[in-house]
């Protein structure tokens, strides 16, 4: 039942390549879970009947891939979320980083107010501890006046966590750091709506409330929906004036 | 404004990893599309300081992860879909695959039947013309009995290329081929549904008939749901089978 991905754009590969997807699958088969340490180049070399080069090409692969990573002197592992590279979407790619951000705006409301609405639906004691804890942590870093993108990105990440459900857990983060690399909305004044609107989600969640939870999310994306907006509006002007200095 | 995605999640990198960051960054900057031409060896080399070796490691970094290709004898090239790989979210790493067949269909349910609300909004002439071209497409090749997966995948791209939104243009198609790299539905006996409701939707979206779209797209995938939970069991059963014969 189950076939490769390799199925889909089969292309004519290399001899590295093919070890590549080897050692792929050698993880996938044993179940090797992030951490995991790999058998040494000798190990791998003798078990692929391959020269230990081909082994180091195909491992080079591999780390471009984010499906291992090397920790010099200690060997090679599993790497966290592997084969989920920082830019999974070819996000960075795209000229207009303008329309780019309204458009990941747009793909957070159509997913995330769902994902609040489950989350409320299935959260465990585990995971409103768990939310409690983020929510806690980005309100100390505003306090504290730090950045505090990587830990709302947990946050967020932690709603999708409380549905179980593992596609969503992957689509959410991307869709979070990607839109902060290119707006950064922590240096805006939204951070007394963050506090309050964080607080709103863990509490609706707690209760199981999943309308209120839908609501709250629509809200909270909103909000920085028209945030970005104004910090795009005041970009626009800022190119204006640069144009009009200019001639 | 904008930072580079290697913000997040920093590592020591190596010469060959560096020098593949910057002509990832010439790509981004001179806004090479899909199908440009990368300069030769000799003049990256020249160009970024470093031997062609170094520019030789780097291009292959860059293959691993999607952003080029090399046409051999013809040169390298900016890809299709530059830096979006062929398992984006790492889903063949994840071992319940079972899970992550329902896990797709929830997160379908949640992304897809408003993208086809906005497509209706949004259709233009020329996307509604895509769109018919498409659906005959699948038709006929249910009609001719010949697997029919990527057409289904282009039909369902082509609902969210009309919404002009980049970011769901990008995750439709990952969430419905990795659906189908897992359970074959094809095969199934949905060809009369598919057909009846991939007609259905295009008539929604020509209408521009927002609620219906919405409505026919939750169908249609509930219909994909509920198959694929008959697949499941067929399969569990088939386990206990095979479990029973070995006792």
């Amino acid at each position: 039942m189950e076939k490769s991905f390799k199925a889909i754009g089969q292309k004519a590969q290399v001899l590295p390549e093919q070890v590549a997807e080897q050692i792929k699958e050698l993880i996938i088969v044993n179940k090797w879970e992030a951490g995991h340490k790999l058998p040494n180049e000798f190990e791998m070399a003798d078990q692929l009947k391959v020269g230990r080069g081909t082994i180091r090409e195909a491992v080079k692969i591999l780390v471009a891939q984010n499906i291992v990573e090397i920790q010099r002197g200690r060997g090679t592992f599993v790497s966290d979320k592997p084969g989920v590279v920082d830019d999974p979407l070819g996000l960075s790619f795209m000229s207009d980083k303008h329309k780019l951000a309204l458009d990941m705006c747009e793909t957070r409301l159509m997913i995330e107010p769902q994902i609040a609405e489950i989350a409320a639906k299935r959260a465990t004691a585990e995971n409103i501890q768990d939310l409690e804890r983020l929510c806690k942590l980005v309100e100390d870093k505003i306090h504290q006046n730090i950045a505090h993108t990587q830990e709302d990105v947990d946050f967020h990440e932690a709603i999708a966590a409380c549905t179980g459900n593992q596609v969503v857990q992957q689509i959410v983060p991307i869709i979070q750091s990607s839109i902060m690399l290119f707006i950064d909305i922590t240096k805006s004044g939204l951070k007394h709506h963050t506090i309050e609107e964080h607080r709103m989600l863990v509490e609706a969640i707690k209760e199981h409330d999943t309308k209120k939870a839908n609501e709250v999310m629509t809200a909270h994306i909103k909000q920085n929906q028209r945030n970005i907006e104004l910090i795009i509006g005041e970009s626009k002007k800022g190119d204006k004036n640069v144009e009009k200095s200019g001639t």
